[in-house]
């Protein structure tokens, strides 16, 4: 059997003592830190280097959203809170995160298409702009900003007529869940205007997960002409856009980190020659991957070494329980290996193929399929990188009751 | 666009006044008993039907262990202590779990790749059975066991060198992370006797998840001769035998109900031939899903109704983040529909096509792709049945901030 690659490690990571380092200190002794394997260990440096080069590549007028969905960890949203202009959210559960983490719910922004009335409640006397996914939506948030007393803050998502191509996850281009059909927004953003709503414009979010600049700046513009539009047919100027996200990360063999700085200069250039409709208007897009993903580790211990059939299978205390994206099965079709190293041993030669595999009693708990990795022991921590987004929240704790990992902030 | 089929819906559901009724009681009543939406319903009497079905078609002799992952909520395994017995679990966090509900841990045996220290202490000093998973586990247990001046309950669980053909999850034939190599287990078993550990015998686990009773009957004959096989070389009777389980239960168009009728005449026969080795050992099957999996619905509420591009969707306020298996992400290649019905027209003429998504703001949150069903409108209850094995417990319920479902046994 010949090895399957793993993905590529994220830029920045670096061996102490032939331990992986993250923060300047090594996986030992924030396994220490954190308490217990396994454990999600979350970057500060990581996250501020990453907003600082997202600023100086992309236009200054450009607001940064922060997708709370991607890492909802309190520490997290907390030191986002001084690195980006604003924060999108998906609940009221989380909008009771960024209220707990200080942010002032002006600077927040509700999408997400089943709404709960509690949840438009909660969300117009805090003052939140709810993306509404459709007429009803709107109607029922009109409704009960009417029995508040109080106007609700409105944009209304768009679902677009085109897509963002090559995207993981396409949000447009046809028949979606979310979003008001584009010829219809016109009409709905005009009654909502007239009802008395706080106007604040478009989202539009075509995709996600978008590894090719060429691809986010057709987007883009697409973007910026379909608002431009949407703009003249309501009448009315637009407070903000919301221009959705799509920036990818590199999780498996062969895929480039995004050259943001095309992007940005895209993007600047596009700015440069606004239409009327836009040159008013509060511009931003929405990441929450590109912000967070590569910032996190996964760390979990070998507890067992085992050859069957002449394969070697390193199996750790952690698992799909925790990095359900990672095994394989989440949103991807065929299993591909994340990128994944002995982190007890970390730039030293591969010497042997093993596969890594979780606790849970099922064939699906694989973190890593045939790796070609230094020998490893009962002992060693296996890295699992790209797990600072979608991994903790996104994957089923509970399942075979061995609870959530432990979560840092370094 | 042609409607896709959804699965279908378990034997044994009918309506009362219009309503799917569990236990008795009408859809809206168990909403107001589990005080909100969403929540999954287990019924009792489906429970106590499944068991004693079970029961009358296998040989007497048969022990029948249920796996508590398959739904680890309380009241179901208290439910099932009256039923079962033996109880089959995967870490310490459900030997709490079956603790908690009164089972004596001598009904109790524990199978998983991963056994951390603590947990093979904590099973040892409680006297559960330990389905050992390697040499390096039952010697970790023995090295345990004599700290704690308490012999070990040993059994040795083999990767046998045969599959359950057609099983959803292949757990033999060929390199697994799960048990012994058959051909290494009698050199451990006698390690383990010769050490003064408890012998409790073997654990072969062929495969989940079958629709093919000669499949089953099939494996069940090669996990007898197997046992034989190594009873006898290992040169010691087998004072306990699990077979492992693999009964599945339809999920999807097409799938027929397993015939277990076929499946314990069979294993009657052999029963009443067993080769001395084996005539004195309790023989027990392990079944999760079989047991709990159509005893479970999920009811979720319809929040909105929209079109787009002349799709209909009925959005809920449920979705992926419990039932993450049924939303087609978890072990599953193509996605199809398990079996939906408006709950709330329960029995009514299908009138419409239309996609039943959730709440979540991702393309993957779908309760049923393009099916065919009554015009429901919002406030109506969407069931979603097959929903009392792995739904809860193995699907993301913090992903997105919405929480966890309701749950409850009626």
């Amino acid at each position: 059997m010949k090895p399957k690659p793993t993905g590529p490690i994220p830029s920045g990571y670096s061996a102490i003592d032939g331990e992986l380092a993250i923060g300047g200190r090594a996986a030992s002794e924030l396994v220490d830190l954190a308490g217990r394997t396994p454990c999600f260990v979350y970057s500060r440096e990581y996250l501020d280097q990453r907003v600082s080069m997202l600023r100086s590549a992309m236009p200054e007028r450009l607001g940064i959203n922060y997708a709370v969905k991607a890492n909802p960890f309190a520490l997290v949203i907390e030191h986002m809170a001084g690195l980006v202009d604003g924060f999108d959210i998906a609940s009221a559960g989380e909008l009771e995160m960024v209220k707990a983490a200080g942010i002032d719910p002006a600077r927040v922004s509700f999408a997400g298409p089943g709404k709960r009335d509690e949840e438009l409640e909660a969300s117009i006397s805090a003052g939140v702009t709810l993306n509404c996914e459709s007429e009803g939506e709107a109607r029922r948030a009109m409704a009960i900003g009417e029995r508040l007393g109080k106007a609700p803050c409105i944009a209304i998502r768009v679902n677009p007529d085109f897509e963002l191509k090559g995207s993981g996850m396409k949000m447009g281009g046809g028949a979606k869940p979310f979003g008001v059909d584009a010829e219809r927004v016109p009409a709905l953003a005009r009654e909502v205007i007239s009802a008395g709503a706080e106007w604040r414009g478009l989202h539009i979010f075509t995709g996600s997960q978008a590894l090719s600049a060429e691809a986010i700046i057709e987007a883009q513009g697409n973007v910026l002409e379909c608002a431009n539009r949407l703009s003249d047919e309501i009448g009315a100027p637009l407070p903000k856009l919301n221009m959705g996200g799509g920036f990818g990360i590199p999780y498996f063999s062969g895929d480039a980190p995004l050259d943001i700085s095309v992007i940005g200069g895209a993007l600047g250039e596009r700015f440069d020659a606004l239409p009327d409709s836009l040159s008013e208007t509060d511009l931003c897009i929405e990441l929450g991957r590109y912000l967070v993903g590569e910032a996190g580790v996964y760390l979990t211990r070998i507890i067992d070494r085992k050859g069957s059939h002449g394969v070697i299978y390193l199996i750790t205390d952690g698992g799909l329980h925790h990095q359900l994206a990672a095994s394989g099965n989440f949103g991807t079709v065929v299993r591909r290996n994340y990128p994944v190293a002995i982190a007890t041993r970390f730039g030293a030669s591969p010497e042997e193929e093993a596969s890594v595999v979780g606790c849970l009693c099922t064939p699906l708990d694989r973190l890593a399929d045939n790796a070609y990795l230094p020998r490893a022991q009962v002992g060693d921590l296996v890295a699992v990188f790209c797990a600072g987004a979608y991994g903790a929240s996104a994957s089923p704790a509970n399942f075979l009751g061995h609870g959530p990992a432990a979560e840092i902030l370094v």
